[in-house]
């Protein structure tokens, strides 16, 4: 592999995504994505006594799934990377502790599953041949966490997002038929100084087009390249920002963008405002939806960049703004 | 590279550690290794509003002195890897978000410093000239977000540790003169059922005989081979007890084995209990004392084994037991 311009990675032999799956929540069971997953859950507990609980058996079940349809061995898994957004990270690690897998905790809140894609393709191509990738997200969990107690029933604002609750998981292999991991653009750290946690599409749209634009300068690439190009949770109100600012720098990317907090919600029937969000929203759309696509020779080249909001309830508390971060990889078939 | 065994990583040409740094709290300016850190600090809260924000001021200062030291322009930096203890890794988040270096988040708990110098190696050899790891801990913001509001005077048991506030940072170079990183050996987690939230030693020292053992079995090492082993933060209590399992799994490590957390503080006179503990103790000792140590050849072989504790205050009122994990780095001159 080799560095190409100030951020992208260019595999030489480019490891292959071998397979993926997801499993969501009641609501994304109602959206229409629904089809597209491995499981679909009838309500937010699945039988344990907290979300917290329930979100580590989302993820611990979903990399089961992955495992299982891959026919990779556990025991031939070599490294696993994964990360959620409860405090500490504990959905994954008490999710996976049973897993006996080497394990490198990531967190990029919501662009955790491509910052898990970029770090296992640089391992396939120099020293594994298997590695797992997963996250989570849990509507439930988040809310608890981040904002409001739910019992609360509290109003939010149009420009709010709704976490979603699920997991995505992928093997990335050294050896297969792809879909190929070709690049990787991990980002930096961008505060525009955005304060208000209820706007997390605006506060995270300008590490994304800083990710984008980079991403097009180091690769010599252009928007037409790739057929889709694919936020992780930016919703309605990101993706406006997002398409606005990169035609503003040159980059026209309104014929062949979209979001997956977009696309896993309903916006006439689903009442999500600004659409999906958390770290399953990228990592069940793609898992589920995208993946699928790719396999399918539907989409041949595509472009996933997924976002982070650095943040917590205390730094809000403090009158911080809001850092945000966008990882990108280009998958080809 | 190449994969050794069941989890190792053996580098070609390993990267050297170029530079370290290191700031501390006032505490640990009292303790026994104040002459190694590059700073010590009057009080917690370094001229900020709360210790939060301190603490982000001490990494962002820690790699700034850092990248000082090494006279490696910032724009040289190809990627940054670091996480903390406070939730959502805000500390690295904000105390890094004008660095302008892409950030891979990583989340290991007090094992954060030595998984941040195992990705770091990997990138070095495989594509990237300069990367740099970084990771802080503060004990006003751990005891807050953790235990109990600082206020309450609360007594602590003699197995609990006293949270390092600090920071250590390195550089790690494709090309250098050493100390060498030869080796990785990234861990699993474990989780024996051990409950007990002042108790982390205790927690964590599974997890690192698990390591320990791993990486012999790898490498075909003994323990004679190194002229320190060193565990992160297992405290008192913790390195007792991986002493004593070692042994009994056939390794004695008494002669050359150590740990930061026992190191940082005098037993004595600073009422430290089982010693230090978080991100910084194993981050800021090796940054000061351990790698003036390597640079001095006074030490040639070391094996660093960074122990976390992968729990929050939610698992721990749920009942959950407290999973832990420990990376491994082998450093030569």
């Amino acid at each position: 592999m080799k560095k190409l311009g100030k951020q992208t990675i260019k595999f030489d032999t480019p490891p292959s995504i071998l397979q993926t799956a997801s499993i969501v929540g009641p609501k994304e069971a109602n959206g229409p994505l629904a089809k597209y997953f491995d499981q679909c859950l009838d309500d937010e507990f699945w039988d344990e006594k907290t979300w917290e609980k329930a979100e580590s058996k989302i993820i611990k079940e979903t990399v089961n799934t992955v495992i299982s349809k891959s026919g990779i061995p556990f025991e031939k898994i070599d490294y696993c990377f994964a990360g959620d957004l409860l405090n500490q990270c504990i959905s994954s690690s008490f999710g996976l502790r049973e897993l006996n897998i080497p394990f490198f905790g990531v967190f990029g809140a919501c662009s955790t599953f491509v910052e898990s894609l970029c770090l296992a393709s640089v391992f396939a191509e120099s020293c594994a041949n298997y590695i797992l990738c997963a996250t989570s997200s849990h509507f439930c969990s988040a809310e608890k966490q981040f904002r409001f107690p739910l019992e609360l029933g509290n109003q939010r604002p149009q420009s709010a997002q709704w976490t979603v609750t699920g997991a995505g998981s992928a093997i990335v292999a050294k050896c297969g038929n792809g879909p190929y991991i070709t690049h990787i653009t991990p980002g930096k750290i961008v505060d525009m100084g955005i304060k208000d946690a209820n706007s997390m599409g605006a506060a995270m749209a300008p590490a994304a087009l800083d990710t984008l634009i980079t991403h097009f300068k180091d690769t010599g690439r252009k928007p037409s390249y790739y057929d889709v190009i694919v936020t992780g949770d930016l919703g309605y109100v990101g993706k406006e920002i997002l398409t606005e600012l990169a035609k503003s720098e040159g980059y026209d990317i309104k014929a062949n963008y979209d979001d997956c907090g977009v696309l896993i919600f309903d916006k006439n029937t689903q009442d999500t405002h600004s659409g999906g969000s958390g770290c399953a929203c990228c990592g069940s759309v793609f898992s589920g939806y995208f993946f699928k696509q790719l396999q399918d020779k539907k989409i041949k080249k595509m472009l996933l960049i997924a976002t982070g909001a650095l943040t917590n309830a205390t730094t809000t508390q403090q009158g911080e703004s809001i850092p945000g971060i966008a990882h990108a990889v280009s998958i080809e078939i």
